[in-house]
């Protein structure tokens, strides 16, 4: 008789119930069994900013399938045939025995479960820093189902007025977004110079000044420097600078810990991240224990460098590898990360895939080449969105490295298609002539992902004279002195400009009016428009009418980050 | 002194103006002539549809710029440099001389224009049957921009209530929503068993049941004899079944023909296709000659063969390829279609990329292997809506060969993110473990799209022992007699059903119910619900509870096509 192989799968959260399902489905007869600390499972945790800012109201939403069977342990026994075991700790692993010791937190009770492949899904912990008052009621974070109760119980109570979210990154805005929705008046601060680190700073400020336009306050380049309170109750965040922020909540967002203690405990290796080491089968070195999810680190699929990504689909897709492994033997890889990542906030979408530029810069490519395009998301005259991208590429290779987007318009299509370019290892001469869907309801006849390449196709041979607006920036800060050329219209000017010494002459007149441009043909002249292109016409009646020097500032007032004059 | 390159393009719509933009782009010292025929230039005519249903009203918006200019010749002129000639018709080529014989239209006068290239962008038109009444007054198409303008007449005058739209395809389904939209009774007329050929017929048939839902009637399967009229007017039209439907419009949309009069009177190479012949570098056979757009023959690129794909956005692309090589000598080379397509109707997309399952099997494939998945494009709690996917791929390498989706849901993402991946030549195994953006505003924790490769990965495995609804239809005519059940709630039965003779056991009630199971365990029991996630848990209980020949229903009720039970 064959035996019945034992699967035991510590964490009960995203990544640890598809390894079990994915384990059980691939092997019927083995026992699977989760060990879960939390009083949930499968909880559909990014799903709580928009529980907390009252998107739906109904909690269950959050623990059930899609048609409203809660996923609790009797939902695992009986549609997945697994055994979960939740508000169970795994208190240590015995590698030698292969037993998992668990501790019952009602009654205390220890046991030991044994298991012959052991999944560890154990996941991360929100950091939290050392310093005074963080432990003052009113000082939480957003991560567990208990944070998302408490938050949401302040939305409908509206008890506070006032919140301070301490962290910019893909957590920290959607929790913003989040208060901001239950009426709250919300600070984020943020220590590094721009909020979401996915994106280069000049991405990142176009989204926080739309983050600002909706009446949330970001501070960056400043640090918490503690909590004040009275009576055991936040009362201020403190910054480091002196300012004193009056609030009764604040929420931490600074980034997550992998769950490591039980893994190093049992002597597995820890990578230099400081996520459980794994190789391609999400095995760790003890060829019994496979681990996924947040704990893990993974590799990047640019660089080839170990890194973190703790994200809920990719700990699905890690946990459905290392299920079917530990029951078939190693039989597939997971490839790793590009650091996709996406989040809304407010009328805003941003994402990005791959590396930014300041990331290539960092891993020591040498000839990194950028381009940033602005541009509709469709035709105008089908309700059209702003669309603001940034690709980088190797310049030596022509290989796209990273793409970022940020916009009101459809940045999920953008970037999803960039992810399954950088997939295909695709150049920028691969994707200029992409075949791409196309209507008047979803996209332009060159859509905007294509638009792009070609714009860094023509950056690559020498053809697109452009600048972009840090470039410029710090031109200007260096004394030099571009004739700065805003073909808009009187209009447009009147309601929005950059402010920086520029002229106005519509793209229409611009051929009349030759004589207000500077005599001197080798002077450098940058032109733009609301988003450059008539900016990159206007450099070419230039240069066809003999001024030798015409740049482009690429992606025009939209895109300039440095704010602007009204 | 260097002399001026003198490029002439034929043609004013999509391919042509881009063609000579580009050209003058690249050489600035060019003389860079356009030849329009009709008034109008670099119209937006895949937008007619949207300005006759009403969508928007500024006739101007289909004709200008973003930015609200106009593209006339003045604008070519000022802001592109390029001299364009409307109402302007090309007559012949002279190839020894190198001259192309222009009629004035306004008066009649003719001369010939001296070309060093030439890049022929002659476009399509829409085939008219050879049926009588072809030419009553009432019988029209929507290709010009006097065609839209006639619709737009009708629409606003109400002076029609009856419509009949003859064709089925992209154009004919976008008319056919235009005219609902404006208040017209609307019947769709579809020579073959289906509308929308990109799409297999399964996933055709659930839009049909959308565009019938919406008040429009389809009718597939039946030809027609011809119009008929009184007083030169139409007033119905007549089907080769007998039927006369009584309307004053009829729209033709049953294709376009390419344009080759001229280049075929030169002597170019036609191509099998019907389209002119040209080689990668969009070159035709004289190496004086280029092509672009809706009158040439492309490459397939996954079939390599040659195919015609009349889309505006490869039209575009096309025509800077062909101004680039028409200018600086065969440079950069145009790969071909992916025939990638995509369109809206009322409140579903439908759309295409690759091959659909038909087209792999007429292309010899031997061993096509399919998949329809349906589910959700995002979390039931943030406002989800439904997604049916089908994946098409070559059994014999895993090589993804075609997707198509259709539904209320996000489907230009899925189409945009598959068309990227067929550019990478991606298998199965490459796409699983894709890293995609996901948020819940956007997508899954497992997207759509790898989800569907998911079940295409358990499939080729042997793993997933599923049906489509056809296999299953074919089965049931066959006289088989598989145990059918429905596993969703009784509400959920009430409301909808395949009707099929299903039993009914809800997915929760289904392990105490063992006994209202076939007793044969080797009896063919085929599972399902709404969209076939319950069915496949209710496959893998009844599997571990010793049925030996269970199967999940591809896509559940949402993908049956065959009608169903209300």
């Amino acid at each position: 008789m064959k035996e019945r192989k034992r699967i035991v799968v510590i964490g009960g959260s995203a990544a640890g119930p598809k390894a079990a399902a994915r384990a059980k489905r691939l092997d019927p007869d083995a026992e699977v069994t989760i060990i879960q600390k939390a009083p949930e499972m499968s909880m559909a945790s990014c799903g709580y900013p928009y529980y907390v800012g009252g998107v739906f109201d109904n909690r269950n939403a959050l623990l059930s399938t899609p048609y409203g069977e809660v996923r609790d342990p009797h939902f695992f026994v009986h549609t997945k045939g697994v055994k979960a075991r939740t508000l169970t700790e795994a208190v240590s692993i015995d590698r030698e025995g292969r037993t998992v010791r668990c501790r019952d937190l009602h009654s205390g009770d220890l046991d030991d479960v044994p298991y012959d492949k052991l999944i560890l899904a154990t996941g991360a912990r929100p950091r939290k820093p050392p310093i005074p008052g963080v432990d003052l009621v009113g000082v939480t974070t957003l991560q567990s189902m208990k944070d998302a109760d408490f938050l949401r119980r302040i939305r409908d109570d509206k008890s506070i007025t006032k919140a301070v979210v301490i962290g910019g990154g893909l957590i920290g805005i959607e929790t913003c977004e989040a208060l901001q929705l239950s009426g709250i008046d919300i600070t984020v601060i943020e220590m590094l110079p721009q909020i979401l680190m996915f994106l280069d700073w000049e991405l990142a400020k176009i989204l926080e000044n739309h983050v600002r336009s909706n009446a949330a306050n970001v501070i960056t380049d400043v640090k918490v420097a503690g909590f004040v309170g009275e009576n055991g109750q936040l009362t201020g965040v403190k910054l480091e600078n002196g300012t004193e922020l009056p609030c009764h909540l604040a929420v931490l967002a600074i980034g997550v810990i992998p769950n490591t203690d039980l893994a190093r405990d049992a002597g597995l290796d820890i990578g230099q991240t400081g996520g459980i080491a794994v190789d391609d089968f999400m095995q760790t070195s003890d060829p019994h224990i496979y681990a996924v999810g947040d704990c893990v680190e993974l590799v990047h699929r640019i660089t080839g460098k170990k890194t973190r990504a703790p994200f809920g689909d990719l700990a699905n897709l890690e946990g459905r590898v290392a299920g079917e492994n530990a029951v078939l033997g190693n039989q597939v890889t997971f490839p790793g990360t590009l650091h996709t990542g996406i989040c809304k906030v407010f009328d805003f979408s941003a994402g990005s895939t791959g590396l930014s530029e300041l990331r290539a810069r960092q891993e020591g490519y040498e000839n990194v080449v950028t381009v940033i395009n602005a541009s509709l998301d469709k035709p105008e005259f089908m309700g059209a969105k702003l669309l603001i991208s940034k690709m980088v590429v190797d310049g030596n290779t022509g290989k796209i490295l990273g793409v970022q987007c940020v916009g009101p318009g459809d940045v999920a299509k953008q970037i999803a298609t960039a992810a399954m370019a950088l997939h295909g290892k695709l150049t920028v001469a691969d994707v200029v002539n992409a075949d791409l869907p196309y209507a008047p309801p979803f996209s332009l006849p060159i859509d905007h992902f294509i638009a792009t390449a070609h714009l860094m196709e023509n950056k690559l041979k020498g053809r697109l004279k452009s600048m972009s607006p840090i470039e410029l920036k710090k031109n200007l800060d260096a004394g030099k002195d571009p004739f700065i050329l805003d073909v808009r219209t009187p209009d447009e000017f009147e309601a929005v400009r950059i402010g920086i010494g520029e002229t106005l002459i519509p793209i229409g007149e611009l051929r009349h009016r030759f004589e207000d441009l500077p005599e001197d043909r080798d002077r450098e002249i940058v032109c733009f428009c609301k988003i450059s292109l008539r900016g990159y016409e206007a450099a070419l009646v230039l240069e066809s009418a003999g001024w030798r020097n015409v740049k482009v500032l690429e992606g025009g007032v939209m895109a300039w980050p440095f704010g602007r004059e009204k």
